[in-house]
């Protein structure tokens, strides 16, 4: 894996550079440690790095005096969100300014008949659905943490209704954003198709603000549908649940969630959320659309499940024990980090062709019980994408040393299936060995586009791929 | 719009370049006039514009030797494919070598159980089809044309489905591009979804072959209803057809397909296609699921439309049917060519918000009205995407005139409503100004990927945007 640098040492910012900042953010200019040090962790593993400066973003005009400073005085500039990402994609590698735009949350104009929204980059995706339930509309795309949409669209993040409702790449409408020239531009208009030149929404989209700041987005939502109904069922083996997804699938059921938790997370998620299910392998459903349809497709689904040596299949449509399963789910990662007192977790994310799934999740499960670490595994798996949670002792390296042996051999197997070595957690540091791997010359592609739009490697460096 | 230079000069091409093609192509270098002049004509109103060389490439190898041989000489090499691209995309602007790929039509592979397929860049969507159909699976995008589906990939075609299955953006997972450098990249694998580093695949796709020459496409599919209907109402107004297909999304209905036809399209679809539907604005609809899912959609469909002055819902699940239905729908724009003896067709491609699209229409209905030409209204009114189909007299400039005049007001009045000049056409030559019009600035970051890539601009050069 690309190793930071254990000592950075950055240059002070040049003078004229913090006057600039002063005069453009006044008391949103931090240069105090406890700021900068919040700004370089990492919620991951990776070594925190302190930019020189924090600046707090209110205006696309900001950023664009931003910009043009510090790209004037060759200074680094990294955009921030929540800070939840976890390949180490916002630590500021040389230093420079981080600017944080989590307070540029204005949700500004809701088109409810055109089922879009635009909101600048710092909403995030729970303030977004709680302004938007009035209007009878949801934004579906769910990573565990309360990111920030800027943030989302940057790293090309998904989550549990990627299967029904796609990831960031079919979420965004266009952007505005703000290139390393200063340039404020938008990327397309709010037709919901269009041939129009090269697509630099779905450019920026995934591009870890390496080539532009990402200050507004317009985003497509979805109407509430008349009924939801979640379901859990447990599985004998890991093929049994696998095969009724793909089965599921086949038939045309519009899955709009499926889950796969493994025994380790079940017991993890049961003590974690005082839970009581058994704790084998297991699917959380989710089935949206009419009365009747959900109906049917519950009735369908769980035939197919009984088939594949499923246990009871345990359905609802009351709304709280909705939000309990879901609540659960999203806390998965904090409850397997929760197995093990004072540990820190470390998710790796591969995603394989769905034919390949059952048989890469078996000889990951093989590996890990060899590991003298605890482990539980997690997957959007209608999408073939998984995560193993390490849960490791921060104070032992060489359980760190033997996560990242267990990793290589997994994203090797997923990358061996014609599968990827991050199914939605972006490259940032963690990563960058392994897209090498995964996409060879078409890296170098990528850095022609970086080096034309960032001759001075300004914009976020060090992220992705080294230049 | 960008006028094409209207005598085009263009030198011989070098001597190394011919002996190169030679031993590559052999018997399939064509340098004859006639096949020159197919290849450098264009289904639409541009120009013919002769390339120096046809080749017809049967392998990828080929094609990077092609590329190698041309760069080295500073030879242009422009991609073909069906050539029924309708803004001037293949018009070998500055002469060169035009690359027939219709040959390389092989189907690749199929992953069933993936529900993708990877095949070469010259299959035709219909061939596809037909070979998909014992697997029960299919491939939705359907531009009027049996196209190429490399071609599809850089003009970012979408049709009738693209309301339910998305467009080309979504459907295609990765491809195999041969750039201007002579690489032979893969711009993904074969996962779902990835968060892998900068997104090739959609930059390539809607690129026109000026930033790589697709060889292969991996291709999302979908599997075969369980139930196919198809319906036809007509409606007393306009709006009324339009608010029927809003309010029937808002509650969540997935229409498969939804068309809009005016009078005028109506009453050539009669005459071309021998129906005898009524003679008004008509919604064509086609619903996708289980039986009682699709009767269900039906009922509730058939009742807003009779809430929005619809008239009598005529709907089928006979295959023969829908099959006649959709056929007439496909030869729409021959139907409306048709109108008019011995004259040749223009369609317009805006696409706006669909709270915009009644006002779009009618506006335009207007405009139409006053003009001295034919013109028919058809669209993919779930989209938001609707084409003017002129009627022009070949002989007669002054039409041309006309209809390029009415053209500027729809193309303005749907910027103005936040719209693009180009639903699913791409911009070729015939929409440079509006790309300007229509994205300013963001035009700039594309020539400077553009610059970047190919640095010698031999690539398809003079489409999209002038260096």
């Amino acid at each position: 894996m690309s190793a930071l640098p254990t000592s950075v040492t950055t240059a002070p910012l040049p003078e004229p550079v913090l006057a600039g900042l002063r005069a453009i953010f006044q008391d949103r200019l931090h240069l105090g440690e406890a700021m900068r040090a919040q700004h370089g962790a990492s919620e991951a593993h990776f070594e925190t790095v302190l930019p020189d400066a924090v600046v707090f973003a209110h205006s696309t005009e900001e950023v664009v005096a931003l910009v043009k400073l510090c790209v004037a005085h060759d200074t680094p500039v990294i955009p921030y969100g929540a800070g939840t990402s976890i390949e180490g994609n916002t630590t500021p590698t040389r230093g420079g300014v981080t600017v944080d735009l989590s307070e540029m949350n204005a949700i500004l104009q809701v088109n409810a008949e055109d089922f879009d929204v635009t909101v600048q980059a710092g909403v995030r995706r729970e303030q977004l659905n709680e302004h938007l339930r009035d209007v009878g509309l949801f934004f579906p795309i769910d990573p565990g943490a309360n990111a920030t949409i800027g943030g989302m669209a940057s790293t090309r993040a998904s989550g549990t209704n990627a299967v029904r409702y796609g990831t960031m790449r079919e979420a965004v409408l266009n952007l505005r954003v703000i290139t390393p020239d200063g340039r404020d531009i938008r990327t397309a208009r709010r037709a919901r198709k269009s041939a129009a030149g090269y697509d630099l929404t779905r450019l920026m989209i995934g591009s870890e603000g390496t080539l532009g700041i990402i200050t507004e987005v317009t985003l497509r939502l979805h109407g509430i549908p008349e009924a939801i109904m979640s379901a859990v069922c447990s599985f004998d083996t890991l093929g049994g649940a696998v095969d009724t997804v793909v089965q599921a699938i086949q038939l045309g059921i519009p899955l709009a969630r499926v889950e796969i938790l493994d025994d380790m997370q079940m017991k993890a998620v049961n003590a974690w959320s005082k839970l009581d299910y058994p704790e084998k392998t297991t699917l959380f459903f989710e089935f949206h659309g009419s009365e009747r349809y959900v109906e049917e497709q519950v009735e369908t689904v769980s035939a197919i499940a009984a088939e594949n040596g499923g246990g009871e299949f345990r359905w609802s449509n009351l709304p709280e024990e909705r939000a309990k399963l879901w609540k659960a789910r999203h806390e998965a990662y904090y409850a397997a980090v929760g197995l093990r007192k004072g540990c820190v977790g470390w998710a790796t994310d591969v995603c394989v062709p769905i034919s390949r799934l059952a048989e890469c999740i078996i000889e990951t499960k093989k590996d890990l019980a060899t590991a003298s670490i605890p482990a539980t595994i997690l997957g959007h798996v209608g999408d073939g994408n998984f995560h193993v949670v390490f849960v490791l002792d921060p104070n032992k390296p060489e359980e760190a040393e033997e996560a990242e042996a267990l990793n290589k051999v997994l994203v090797q197997r997923a990358l061996d299936m014609d599968g990827t070595c991050t199914g939605e957690h972006g490259i940032g540091l963690g990563k960058q060995d392994w897209l090498m791997a995964e996409l060879g010359d078409a890296v170098d592609l990528m850095r022609m586009i970086k080096r034309a739009l960032d001759p001075k490697d300004l914009f976020n460096p060090g992220k992705i791929f080294s230049l």
